[in-house]
């Protein structure tokens, strides 16, 4: 696997998780055939499944076999699908392209994208439940405890609040970071922390908690990134509605700190993120290869 | 506990069942204070809890300890409450009465409803997933996964899925009893076996089975009773609004079969569960007790 260049990695687990998500989806066949279509619509052909090459990652590091990594990617990606296809409702973004395709609420209906959202979670939750998929239960029981609070009232869910509660305020850096560290860096942190809980092997305490300081920063330069592409780059380029930010009147890195100081804090994150790492070594290279990635998205 | 009389019994486990679910919650104070505050508004001082009492009956039937017919009954209501919260929305039944206070988006907003929603689905796998809760590990992860499959879509939501789709609709009478034991009837099953799930011992397989009729029983029975209820009730009485399936075009079994036959199913159906619970003997006197409870509100 560690003989593969960065980008054929990437392809390979990109196709692995595509052919994970679509085994762990009911069949659209079956009844009511309508959801099941809307939530394979919803979560099938997009996005750079970011989260489930973070467990991947964690997941090689540490040994994790590759049923359980791929049930952990795809339990991660159904709880980012259904946030994504509840925060493009109109009562929330009210937005219109996401990945390129039409949102499941206009592809859809409203009710269809409430219902997708709502059923993509508890297949989440089923999904890391399933019989036999740890050796050590409660190592599994661990995995859905953590799962849920990453993405509850105090994890993604509450950081979607704080973002609805921010728009037309003014906000500090601080308050930015504390809203972002729960809207997207809590699953991204989540993603990194069930990959090494994918593996038999329970691992260094001081080492678990420098990956968790890893997850944390890459969390928060993910979305700096993010929040750089929405101000310079175009609605082609990112299959998502670009300068929405601005349009909506949000709070961003960009419009807090500008440009170049944003690009600055991605960099300082980027490097916080690499000396996090130092006490996984050499198996540490593909958490070190997506860093770069992401911090090196065009922008 | 079975010396007291049945609405003794009944009083009593609701107000254990209400203290749980606001120790289960978040408190209000802890940001997004807005969203937890919603949160508890939408889950406290309403509704007859139906689900935790059947957890508390089964559990008590099977000697569960009752910190964990408190954690089973909690998960089961703020699955219950986060689907009423988002039936309610706009986009679907579009309500605005709901235990006799305003629904969550009127009281709060749409987009804090659908948040709600979405935190307490989460919050119900965080309670369940708690470490150490069970002491036999196995049959923790058995109760996260069943209460997983008795809500997505294959379970409650898909019921709701299948419910949307049936108005203006003709459908037989084996449509609408397929709809609604998924929509109505898969949590209340999963109520009962949760409560059984919750005991320290493996109960006999047969009685199991038993068990499980039982609960597909009374689950038809609720809606059947709520669907003549909705037909004779008045608003103030039922502290949600009446009529409405009807206002809706909505298919019931008070519109398929006619009021007298609808009653008819509902004496049928209560029979059933009780002859279910023969294998149970008298340790079952809860079940029965709550199987003439629901057959027997006022209609």
């Amino acid at each position: 696997m560690s003989a593969l260049k960065f980008p054929e990695w990437m392809a390979l687990v990109q196709r692995r998780t595509e052919s994970a998500l679509d085994e762990h989806l009911t069949a659209a066949h079956i009844v009511p055939e309508r959801l099941h279509q809307a939530m394979r619509y919803a979560v099938l052909g997009g996005g750079k499944r970011v989260r489930p090459l973070l467990v991947n990652a964690a997941g090689e590091m540490t040994g994790a076999p590759l049923a359980r990594i791929d049930a952990a990617a795809c339990a991660l990606e159904f709880i980012h699908v259904y946030s994504l296809a509840h925060d493009d409702m109109p009562c929330m973004d009210d937005d219109v392209l996401r990945r390129g395709k039409p949102t499941v609420h206009v592809q859809y209906d409203e009710a269809t994208a409430l219902l997708v959202g709502d059923a993509l979670q508890t297949r989440a939750f089923e999904v890391l439940a399933t019989p036999g998929l740890f050796d050590d239960v409660p190592r599994q029981l661990q995995a859905i405890a953590l799962l849920a609070q990453a993405s509850g009232s105090r994890g993604m869910a509450g950081g979607q609040a704080i973002d609805l509660a921010s728009v037309g305020q003014t906000i500090s850096l601080a308050e930015l970071e504390f809203m972002h560290i729960h809207k997207t860096g809590a699953l991204i942190r989540a993603a990194v922390m069930l990959g090494a809980l994918a593996s038999p092997q329970a691992q260094d305490a001081e080492a678990m908690a420098q990956l968790d300081h890893f997850g944390k920063c890459i969390g928060l330069l993910f979305q700096v990134v993010d929040d750089i592409l929405d101000a310079v780059a175009d609605t082609a380029t990112l299959g998502k509605t670009a300068g929405k930010d601005a349009a909506n009147d949000k709070p961003t890195y960009v419009s807090l700190l500008g440009l170049a100081a944003a690009r600055d804090l991605a960099r300082d994150l980027a490097e916080q993120a690499h000396r996090s790492l130092a006490p996984w070594g050499d198996t540490a290279q593909r958490l070190r290869e997506l860093t770069d990635y992401i911090v090196s998205r065009p922008f």
